[in-house]
């Protein structure tokens, strides 16, 4: 059972730091489950494994959700497309602005990065209100690609972050 | 030779961006590497070959470092230490500031993520100024930890970066 190795190595490794970024808001630390090489193996598995074979490439959401997304390229032999926050992209890029739990801000992806109708997996480490990855999805198909599905380590239910990603296939290995 | 086949691979897809960031500034762009399954596993083990069984763990900086480390995390079995800009890390944190080669940043790490001792190969897209890379040796030294290696994919021989990394064993995949 390698999501439950993974559900595991979560609990046991992930910590929360409550008043991070802002006074009010609880974090949850995944950095010591990514500096743990058979919990990020895991983790990795887990992610990709219900979606094995119904993807071609990965999408990871800056910055954390590199890391989770270039592991799952390497394991699943895919590549990986960025979705970056502004001015990070060097070449011509499309742009969604978006609300998030603290703030607001926006993301940015390079268009011609693939072929259109490519099927891409959206990987990030926490679903909150669901706002980075429904403007992520929106990002995918104004590219010409399709959502093959979106992975999550953590999901914080109470901010039902699902109901802005209607239709969407989400797996979510801790659901809090 | 995985190196070779790395090689090819950065000089047919990588892309130069003339004046990013900022003006006079020759940006080399990696993303269409990353994107691209074969490519990135390629790039991926030739990053690490030089260096097999000699670490414990990666460190990648943020934010494309990140899709590098991580990939070769995933091949090699180990974890990745996140090296990052200041105000990410939510917990307690060592800070190192630096000049780089547009403008000056700070860096930071979370020095209780890994045990004392630990050898980490360090890994990022480009070593241009090495200012970033020195930080980052100096964050790893700091925390207790031992600089195994830095690899990279482009190295900038005109910034002579590997003067601020002196006894540092740095392998770079194409030297420009």
């Amino acid at each position: 059972m390698p999501t439950a190795t993974a559900r595991e190595a979560i609990e046991r490794l992930s910590r929360v730091v409550p008043d991070f970024p802002t006074p009010g808001i609880t974090f949850r630390d995944l950095t010591p489950v990514f500096a743990d090489g058979a919990a990020l193996h895991a983790v990795t598995d887990a992610l990709v494994a219900p979606f094995a074979g119904g993807f071609d490439v990965i999408a990871g959401v800056e910055a954390r959700g590199f890391v989770l997304a270039a592991s799952a390229a390497y394991a699943t032999g895919h590549g990986v497309v960025m979705i970056r926050k502004p001015g990070k992209l060097p070449r011509a890029v499309l742009t969604e602005d978006y609300d998030l739990e603290y703030g607001s801000t926006t993301l940015e992806v390079h268009p011609d990065e693939l072929e259109r109708g490519a099927r891409v997996l959206l990987i990030d480490d926490v679903l909150a209100t669901g706002g980075t990855l429904a403007a992520s999805c929106s990002l995918i198909e104004r590219s010409g690609w399709v959502v093959a599905g979106i992975s999550v380590v953590l999901e914080l239910s109470e901010l039902a972050g699902t109901t802005r990603l209607p239709g969407r296939r989400v797996h979510s290995l801790v659901t809090l």
